[in-house]
């Protein structure tokens, strides 16, 4: 049984792109950076931040985007077997295009 | 006697769901995790969050949903002998489709 | 001599509920969590809380429904020889339907 | 020459009820509570918040009233031989009917 | 030469009024307050809080008026000889009037 | 090559006025001050700060105006051999007009 | 291969300028400044800040242009063998015009 799980306000699930894919990438993240940074992918996308109005504000991201994201944030989890993040669409820094 | 509550604002009221049906639902909560994470069915949900103009946002979840929420959030009660937790809505971390 | 008092803004006016009454009613509140939540009946309900636009939002709340509100919450005075608790409706975790 | 204060904002101006009144009234102010209650008269009302229009809220408070306030808010002053205190709306709890 | 000066958004510029006239005034400032109130007249207003429209408030307060304001408040500055102090209008406690 | 620096938002540069004029002026600083104010020079100013609606407020200073702000406000900066301050407009206490 | 990263929200990527120019330009950054202000290039630029309504503020800065920033702000990362940093619009002090 496979299962998904559907992140909440401006929350995106992202797994970590490994480390073999970062280099050749051509993006080299310090380690001695105060908070390194790291590469994920997004695999899922909330409905995004509730706004005064009641209404949403679109995400600017989308399902598949490479991103940049603070190694401390987040929460982990494991989903069928694959160890995920779940973070807030404010955390992620950039998004990455090849 | 039986007894409902019904949560204030945006709290929802939740239960745990088992150890077993972890396993079985495909989800890994890992016991390393900064604030280890916790899967939950939803029981009740409250109104929603008061906006500033005086309307309330509609909560994205249903009685029934399950979901995933921090483990030291929320506050405890028991009810006609079911142990529940009340959360707000932005202590929902994300909804679990199978 | 009869008084009564009238909370201002989103504040409410409890008197707890006691422990026989709370067996009765199928909801055990447990001594292990953080903040302890209490029983208690609304007495007096304020005019709302001040919105932005100058007009005051409505209140969730009724004379004479039963709530859960966190141990610590607001500030405890005696009227007509009854002991009774000053809160905010935020500080109110649920309504109990019976 | 006798003088008046005149208070800004959402703030107001009131003067202690003696303890004998306290009793009279049927107001206990228990010693065990965190931050102890104390019972005044409403002697002067400011203006009213200012709101994000720029317009004022009305103060929902009237010269003559009696209210409930935490012993520790405002500053203390002393206007024509009384002792006044000069306190924000949102410091006053609650108003006393009798 | 004389100069003036011209406090920026709701600051107002106020000098502190003597202790022969507080006595005569009827008010007694207390020595035992946590922030002893001090008294002062207001020497120019400046244009008022921006407000979240690009607006700006009005200041309900005029130069001539007789204030009291916080010991500790404000910066103080000595111009043409004479020492004054910039206070923000939320730093004004009341207005007296005679 | 002489350049230029052009704050963004709400900020000002500016530049310190020397101790003779501060005498000639009219205005004493004192050295007994919480934060003693100095005055200065503005010699840009930036856009002005984002309102909620995406406009921007306009800043009620000018090139040229005299200025007294607090002592430790603000970014240092040497440009073109001399000494400015990058500050915000809120940082400004109030212009000096002689 | 080579990649390009986009920021997003209100967030800037920059490079730092090297010594060499800082002197030729005409702006000397002191050592002895609490945050010593660093000279930089913008590289890419993100969608602007998010507002109450959902629409997204325009953000004061192009590609090529020249900023002053503090020296802790913002992500160090590494792109094609290039050291970036991504930094948000606020903490970008001022724009350098030649």
């Amino acid at each position: 049984m496979s299962i998904t799980i559907r992140p909440l306000d401006d929350r995106v699930v992202i797994e970590e792109v490994e480390a073999e894919e970062k280099t050749a990438g051509g993006i080299v993240l310090p380690d001695t950076a105060k908070e390194k940074p790291q590469r994920g992918r997004v695999l899922a996308v909330g409905p995004g931040k509730l706004l005064d109005n009641g209404e949403r504000a679109s995400i600017g991201l989308a399902v598949g985007d490479e991103i940049l994201f603070g190694k401390y944030s987040g929460t982990e989890i494991k989903v069928n077997g694959k160890e995920v993040k779940i973070l807030r669409e404010s955390e992620v820094l950039a998004k990455i295009v090849n």
